[in-house]
């Protein structure tokens, strides 16, 4: 039996980038309970190791199509509906609590709680060809938890539209509302991931973290606070052996000496 | 002595969609005090009607010029003004509340509170010679309760050039910055709105329900909270027939058999 | 020893205009800790003012360079580190409360607190050669004061590439993504903020000093919350004698009378 999701260390040829792959290309990749259960795990335990950035993809044809409704639809109780959904909320939150930024690499289709994942994510890169939809309503089920992602990406109105219409919306559309950062054509897009990934593999680690970290968490809170919470995160980062490498050399004028 | 508002069942040629219509042309359809009353009774009746989709629209030659200033300015009274004011913003929230999405259909000009209204509204289409602004500043009377509105639909610095300036801005810029969903020739606008009204009546009335409910709701809860929410609005969803029945189709590849 | 200020009443040929510009010329106008507290006071000496709308500029190639690194670096020490971020900070919300609006006027570069600054004003023109960055993780040093304010003006996922990237965009970049209002040719910058600045100094001074107060109280406000507060502004507002006037010329068809 296949792994339901692949992880490759050093991915694209660059250290500390961890490749995550979703791996049921047959079921475009849909959100199982095992693969819920799969990606949490894999998620924390990338979180505990060395890595500097993780590049979450699908294998096949697809990103990822949503949850897995056939699954979902044997057996109905409301109960196994809460904790189901709790499962995916978890996992979508160790994602972002995670201390390594996490690149999604988008190509086919996102749907449903596929486009919640690539909302979570802290960056996208899209396929020129990729499509993105909330379309649950479709079915009758309203993307409510894809809405708490995509609504943090996208403006009111925009998400409220996809939202409400099931539609899909191209990847240069996507880019110009905020959810995805960078679209490259279908055989550039390895490129355009693993240049972003190195960029940022290549920062001090304690920075990104910190920064990864206060980010959200100063988003959630009023500016006097926010401010308060990134004054402290900004004099600890200040203090790391890293950062006072690093702008000494600044003011020496030379590259800093990391390792 | 004709209606302050014009309701019409299945407008648009379609079931489900009730029209809207300010039908004071004359006043550029100004938000007196009757209106609002007028306008407050008609959302909470619709609200409690079996209507799917709601369009705002207005008669004549614009959308809505905002407040009727001359009613306003006629006897100047502190607590009348709170009053006033009060009124308004319950109205506005009245519409937000209510379980149809509404769609606002601009043409003409959308000022003051008329462009407050476009931004209550869950989706806009606008005609494109459509103009908005937030232009109380230039009697002197900045548009507090439009900015509130205004500001959860475009980026805070647009928002706050808009207040201070009272400049207006055209359709398609405000489509760019979130104001606006879709943009239409003048006289493909009716057709616009229908195409979008459309699609939303014919989903299932309680995904459509809970679903706006709860897309406010968690925008103002921090993401944690804001995934609880959803994932319980996600599952009781999930336990009505419509989503049984829509989800099994989806299963059986075949189209939902929804009255 | 020249001003580490420059304050100019009456800029850009407009009664009430103030010009602030940053006068480190050879440093990039990088805030030090002299430089911190120069702002801080002008700042406050100028809410306490008669004046109506502030432009904020930087003298010689840069707007600035964001924090002096070599004096940052001279001394490390955590408690250090905390009471300057606390000082800039302080100084950020100082332009954030005063009651006039603030413009920021930005050519060459606005990198870190620079960037922040931009992010800062209420306002903001940028030429078109400006550039913009948050670039403190290239030192290791994560722009974490910064992305409270960028995170405040760009969607989510573009303010968090930059903060982890450190990469520059271009003026017309920034003004896509809401960083700034206007975009024009260097030629053409003084124009553009002269223009600005008229068209707000224009309007009656207590609409503008109590809309921009409100409009930052609000957005950290539930909706409800925020239109209770906006209501009262508002009410309050119509009682001024300068928005009597305005209301009641433009009953008349007249331009209003105002000093």
């Amino acid at each position: 039996m296949s792994e339901l999701v692949l992880i490759e260390p050093d991915a694209y040829g660059t250290k500390g980038v961890v490749g995550l792959t979703l791996n049921r290309p047959d079921a475009f990749n849909a959100l199982s309970e095992a693969m819920l259960e799969a990606l949490e795990r894999a998620l924390q335990d990338i979180a505990d190791s060395d890595a500097r950035v993780v590049v979450l993809a699908g294998a096949g044809r697809a990103f990822c199509a949503g949850h897995d409704i056939k699954e979902m639809r044997a057996e109905p109780a409301l109960d196994y509906y809460r904790a189901l959904f709790a499962r995916c909320s978890h996992m979508m939150l160790t994602l972002q609590r995670m201390p390594q930024p996490v690149i999604a690499r988008v190509h086919g289709i996102a749907a449903a709680a596929g486009c919640q994942l690539v909302a979570m994510c802290d960056l996208a890169v899209a396929s020129s060809d990729a499509r993105f939809a909330v379309s649950g309503v479709n079915l009758g089920l309203f993307c409510a938890t894809p809405g708490v992602a995509l609504s943090r990406n996208v403006s009111r109105k925009a998400a409220f539209e996809m939202l409400m219409t099931g539609e899909f919306i191209d990847a240069v559309t996507a880019r110009e509302r905020g959810l995805v950062n960078r679209v490259a054509a279908p055989d550039a897009l390895d490129d355009a991931v693993r240049s972003l990934a190195a960029t940022i593999a290549a920062k001090p680690r304690e920075a990104v973290a910190a920064g990864k970290g206060l980010f959200y968490r100063q988003l959630e809170s009023g500016i006097e606070d926010a401010y308060a919470l990134a004054s402290e995160t900004m004099a600890c980062n200040m203090m790391e052996d890293a950062t006072l490498e690093g702008t000494q050399a600044f003011v020496e004028k030379r590259p800093p000496r990391w390792d």
